[in-house]
């Protein structure tokens, strides 16, 4: 009872969401020596749900004459012979199929000959939705936030704060607004340290007064996206100081401490569409130009002393009691320098000359001793 | 803190399989004083699941101040207020509304005066598939076999040998060609005594050869869908026998017997789309006309001897020995009379002379005589 082919029939079932097939000549029995193939596809998005109302085929070992056989995707999904109210072993009863994606193919194929007179089969296939969310055909397309399933398909939507990326599937901050002009502060990447939104690109900018020098410190705390051979190509924190730039940055070492020698700096920090990693943080301080401390000229007082002074720092000169203070040929009270931002001083110090007596002169110094008590 | 409607805003969303709807202004806070609605509607066939991501409304007892109101056919499904990090009482949180059917309206109301701000909700909704089949919506429509449901809609079919009524819903028999020949046997509704089909016609012919007369015997199972006050309007068994009409008969009282004076009889049967009764059964027999025993003559023999006699019986008639049989003036052997359907003889009976030895014939006795071995 080998199967001979005499007819040859292929169908194809266009993309409708449901409908039933049945062997040639339904509900009269089917003729011999017949195969026919339906192929059935439903809207992309769904699944394929198939099942049997009625099944009587000639029964056989391993259903080698007649029998109805489900393919999809290249795989057997199943395959059937048998009389329903007889034979239980292969015959589909209320099993239901599912088709692996939107598309099916059912083959019905009878041989020569037969016994007795079989009716065939009755089959219903009908569009089952494919919940995205639940069931991730694959991890990458998956929602970063939100997953909303609906019939044929799934969106997704970000957490308050958040805004879907272009790519529709991951969900961006907008990072780039923040200037920094405190002396010191803490940057970090958004929610640090928890994992940093995808696919955002953030510039945080610091800009302190010209002569400060801005000084970067991270966190040792640092996961930002690498890769083990390429540098850098998902993630990374770069940071450009006036024309030097340092980084990019990513991994789990930290950068550690950065002089950058500029007052204004700005850190860019990229993230691509996936990864769960923590991010940085880093605290920022500014430090002046230093000013040598200046030597004390004689019978000079000199407020206040340190060992070195910073830029904008200054210091206020007197002079002894019966010293005149005087510089540039002028007699004064006191005299201030500054320390200037390219670490020099804005002038040199003034000296302390003896006064004299006949040649008095309205100097505040003269005026405060003359005016005195005693 | 009553709330003062200054702006009523109400949106109609089209039917559409799935959308979400925000509060004004959101992610930002909402304003005051706002009244918006929105109706939500999907295809036939579908219900609408809506849902929450973000909720963050002003928080009040009972909702007397902010909320979300949902609604549908008239009744309130649900009333939101407050935040969802901090209170717990009346946010949505992860709670699913399913209207209970294809539409239902969000009616999102600010008051006067909040204290702090309020960044609103966010709410998806989508088409959910209602499955006729498993929850039929009333009795009425269910499928009278099989129930297939589909996304937006169902169908049925019926069981092998059954054909789907044009109602779409149920199952009916081709019962109408039966003549039944024999003169006697059995008929019954479909599957008798499970409920027969529905929606059914069936004509049953009994045709007995002329001067028969069929007598009718149900069963008593009798169980027809009748009616307390109409008489059989929904299904029933009538009978037409020549000129005359039986029936309708109905309910659960069987006919009994019917004698039909006639040789071919219909018997009818109706069934509507509903119900399940058992149905009924008839036996019938046919009998001939009664011709009365013809009286012998003198010196004749009759066989078969019966007390009556019915419609194509015969009596074959032959002399004692030494007797001719004589009809219409011819010696025979023997002679034939036969029952007509009239309940007459074809014609009367032969006599029997003494046989004249002197004019011997060859009649079939006379030969049997002579050629006796003794």
């Amino acid at each position: 009872m080998s199967v001979l082919v005499v007819l040859l029939l292929s169908l194809a079932v266009d993309a409708q969401m449901y409908g039933s097939l049945q062997s040639p000549n339904f509900p009269d029995p089917y003729p011999r020596e017949t195969v026919l193939r339906w192929n059935v596809s439903v809207p992309d998005g769904f699944q394929i749900k198939l099942y049997f109302s009625h099944f009587d085929l000639e029964p056989s070992y391993l259903c080698e004459y007649d029998y109805v056989k489900v393919e999809a995707e290249g795989e057997v999904l199943a395959l059937f012979c048998g009389r329903e109210e007889t034979d239980t072993e292969a015959v589909p009863a209320q099993q239901i199929i599912t088709s692996p994606r939107n598309s099916l193919s059912l083959l019905f194929s009878s041989d020569f000959s037969n016994e007795e007179r079989y009716s065939g089969f009755m089959a219903h296939y009908s569009a089952v939705d494919v919940d995205e969310c639940s069931e991730p055909p694959d991890e990458d397309l998956l929602c970063d936030h939100f997953c909303h399933n609906y019939i044929g398909g799934y969106y997704c939507s970000c957490r308050h704060g958040y805004l879907l990326h272009s790519d529709n599937r991951t969900c961006r901050v907008e990072c780039s607004d923040g200037v920094f002009m405190e002396r010191s502060g803490v940057l970090s990447s958004v929610d640090f340290p928890s994992p940093y939104p995808k696919s955002s690109e953030c510039w945080y900018r610091i800009e302190v007064d010209p002569g400060f020098r801005l000084l970067l410190q991270f966190d040792p705390r640092f996961d930002v996206e690498d890769h083990p051979d390429v540098s850098c190509p998902y993630d990374h924190v770069r940071i450009t100081a006036g024309s030097r730039q340092f980084g990019p940055f990513c991994g789990d070492r930290p950068p550690g401490e950065i002089q950058t020698d500029s007052n204004v700096v700005s850190v860019f920090f990229h993230s691509d569409n996936s990864g769960e990693n923590r991010g940085w943080r880093l605290t920022y301080t500014s430090t002046g130009s230093k000013c040598l401390a200046p030597d004390t000229p004689p019978n000079a007082l000199l407020t206040p002393v340190q060992s070195e002074y910073s830029f904008k720092d200054h210091i206020l000169f007197t002079c002894s009691p019966g010293y005149t203070l005087l510089k540039d040929g002028e007699s004064l009270d006191h005299y201030q320098m500054d320390c200037q931002s390219d670490g020099s001083w804005s002038s040199s110090p003034p000296r302390c000359q003896k006064t004299d007596s006949g040649r008095r002169r309205s100097s505040l110094s003269s005026l405060l001793t003359n005016h005195s008590p005693d």
